[in-house]
């Protein structure tokens, strides 16, 4: 038989050095946060409280490339540069003429991506004396990433787990006090906005926007603690970057450029992190690759949200960032990919999708499990609940080139592996997993109280 | 900082082509396994029922190396080569001057390395026309691997599980069936082993003696069914050499040889797997490293069981082989590591530890996860069970060193992750693992229905 590639390394010597900041690339910049109460872009003294001021200076650069530290790429160097695979097996099994290649971050400690913006967070805090990070985690892939860093570099990191998640597995809080960090069940009797959802409900199962409003509540309220955000924000994209930049080194080692980039999306940080660079090279002229974000029918912020000021927590203690989004209030529905469960989508990713240089798709999530399923008994890998939007959007397109006779070159990222998500696809192959189905009432309820911003502001 | 290295890859062109047979390099064969009617040496034909001829042939092979199949290779290279770690942040917290590799076998698609067989085993048995392969598991780990290696060779894979495992492991059973196969509690109804135990105890835990007998009786009962083994023998031992050629290739390109070779054990496979081309190295004089195997204090066939023929399974069905074993009656105790929880030890592995090439180790589990939550915490790996007793027994070693300042060469397999078996890191989290205490009325219990053979038979 033929000899095929299957994976398309770098070694630790080819590692880029430096992340790159899309927005000095863009036609305009993406509009400020705002303060909610002067309705004043925030400065950095207004984020002191929560971040370091070298991630507040990785918010608003200008740079186009930021220098990773040492320490950092050392931590990277655990797990990164993460394979690129050409799926054979996969396009064999789809009679495709089209080049499936999918890039693996569930080879990192935490088992997703994650880890690539937690490493420099945990860095960046120890550097400057902070003793406590605080973070919400929802499906548990952040917290356990952040659980991870925080060991590496001496801090103690304290977790506010979405209640359903918590409840849901018991081996995700498992993992992260492995990694020596505390965790709580969200909504908790610790903080004010736990507590006042309490009252109102103790069975409350949460949301990432509680949770949110936990964490930020206590690291707000001590100096030597601070808050780590794992998504949405602009400085945990640049971090990201570093998957897409180390997709363009191995795509061109094998001659290849991508026709279609297919991601999926909860805050953005994992999509943006594999298009911005490939954006790059799309602006600049040298590549033309039509790049599409995935997001689930049950939480569609890019394809059935709104796109205005909001606040990124529910209890409306964040900034106001200028988004797609389903509403501060809005609950999704309890699905399996809990990482997908956001009402908002990065202001910068908004930004963009408003500015007509991605598309976005929305996809039911048995279609995604069954592409799931099709996945693992060709290419080996069963992905998380997250990725399976992407690989059923890849497939997707795969399909159309075996309609088409088109031999498109695909780029997917894997961002992580399924291994504490079984119970999802236990649902999905017993036939419990339903389709999402949410009332336009529910979205319209969602969107009936947005921040009143006047227009300009 | 200074730049470390911390993976040494090789790339897919690198990957050996030819398993290691270490038989014609001892100073002595192995005895024959028997057939327990005649007690006359097992010929092809015995065992022709169970096995496709091609496997037969490598199981009594005396050729030093053999070719892997094409298709093997290009299935193979869906993981590998797997990565060989320096341990530089271990090294580091426990002070030590020994420098630690580890070969990372959690990269594969079941996470372990037990698809290095299953994959040839799923081969050879296709291409022999077999329909469907029967096996056993205990902590999952091996019906894992063969039910991904049936997937992506057109089989039908059915298993039967431990119950206890079964019972407290039900994300393993998905992760079978999201490969496609079918998983069975053992003891089952299905068999006539399985209901002769149930009829003495319905709600016995099982072992895995008992699925042994479950999973060969199904096979031998019909001609397009076959059966397969994760470990203990020879043609198991043969293609996990994969492992050590590998690592040979990796430790000499950075000019490094092994002072100290730790491993895990349970049938063998694993430790046998990374060590015996080392010991064909040693044994030629090119190096001369100790080497180790390191057992479970609850289940120790090499440091407290006797070398005797014995069967494989509970029920009596398998050939009899000379090996170290506890008595194919002994049932251990329920530990966390359910991959070490075999009654008997590789025959060929055992041989090699009558001629002295190899010593042993029994660790208690308190020990070996307090090593595996160090090692979460500066490697970044959470391991699985059975491994935790690989670095248990490196970090004896290392702090060895530190004491006496020698700046040996440390080599281990971390032969999976753990993010399956988590419940045993609770355990061990919340103060609730105990450790291993086995009497000598029950060890000298098992011993106590050895069958008998002839001296000299």
């Amino acid at each position: 038989m033929a000899e095929l590639q299957h994976k398309i390394l770098l070694d630790e010597s080819q590692l880029p050095t430096q992340w790159y900041n899309v927005v000095p690339d863009l036609p305009s910049p993406p509009p400020p946060p705002l303060h909610p109460g002067t309705l004043q872009p925030v400065g950095p003294d207004d984020l002191a409280p929560l971040f370091p001021m070298d991630l507040i200076a990785q918010e608003v650069t200008t740079e186009r490339f930021v220098d990773i530290p040492g320490e950092v790429l050392d931590v990277y160097k655990l797990w990164r540069p993460s394979p690129l695979y050409r799926a054979h097996r996969l396009e064999k099994a789809l009679g495709t003429p089209a080049r499936i290649y999918y890039k693996y971050e569930g080879v990192s400690p935490a088992g997703s991506h994650k880890p690539n913006t937690a490493v420099p967070q945990a860095y960046y805090n120890a550097k400057a004396g902070v003793r406590k990070l605080t973070t919400e985690t929802g499906a548990g892939q952040w917290g356990t990433a952040l659980a991870f860093a925080s060991a590496l570099f001496g801090l103690e990191c304290e977790i506010w787990m979405v209640g359903a998640s918590y409840d849901q597995k018991p081996y995700r809080r498992t993992m992260m006090e492995v990694f020596g960090a505390t965790v709580h069940r969200s909504p908790s009797d610790l903080t004010e906005a736990g507590r006042a959802i309490r009252a109102g409900n103790p069975e409350h199962t949460g949301s990432l926007g509680i949770a949110i409003s936990e964490a930020v509540e206590v690291a707000a309220g001590d100096p030597e603690i601070r808050y780590a955000l794992g998504s949405v924000l602009n400085h945990v994209l640049l971090h990201q970057t570093i998957i897409g930049e180390e997709a363009l080194l191995q795509l061109a080692s094998v001659g290849e450029a991508p026709d279609v980039i297919v991601g999926c999306t909860g805050g953005g940080s994992n999509f943006g992190g594999l298009t911005f660079p490939f954006l790059r090279e799309k602006l600049a002229g040298r590549m033309s690759p039509t790049i599409r974000a995935v997001e689930p029918a049950s939480c569609p912020s890019l394809t059935r949200g709104v796109y205005a000021y909001d606040f990124g927590d529910t209890a409306g203690m964040t900034p106001l960032m200028k988004m797609h989004t389903l509403g501060h209030g809005f609950i999704p529905d309890p699905i399996h990919a809990g990482g997908l469960r956001y009402h908002g989508m990065s202001p910068l990713l908004s930004h963009i999708y408003e500015l007509g240089l991605i598309e976005a798709l929305a996809l039911p999530q048995t279609e995604c499990f069954g592409a799931a399923i099709q996945f693992a008994r060709t290419e080996g890998i069963v992905p998380a609940p997250e990725p399976t939007h992407a690989i059923a959007a890849c497939i997707r397109e795969a399909q159309a080139c075996t309609e088409s006779g088109e031999e498109k070159v695909i780029l997917t990222a894997l961002c992580g592996h399924g291994h504490l998500d079984l119970a999802a696809y236990d649902a999905y192959l017993a036939g419990r997993m339903v389709d999402e189905d949410v009332t336009d009432e529910r979205f319209a309820a969602g969107l009936a109280d947005l921040p009143r911003v006047p227009a300009g502001a």
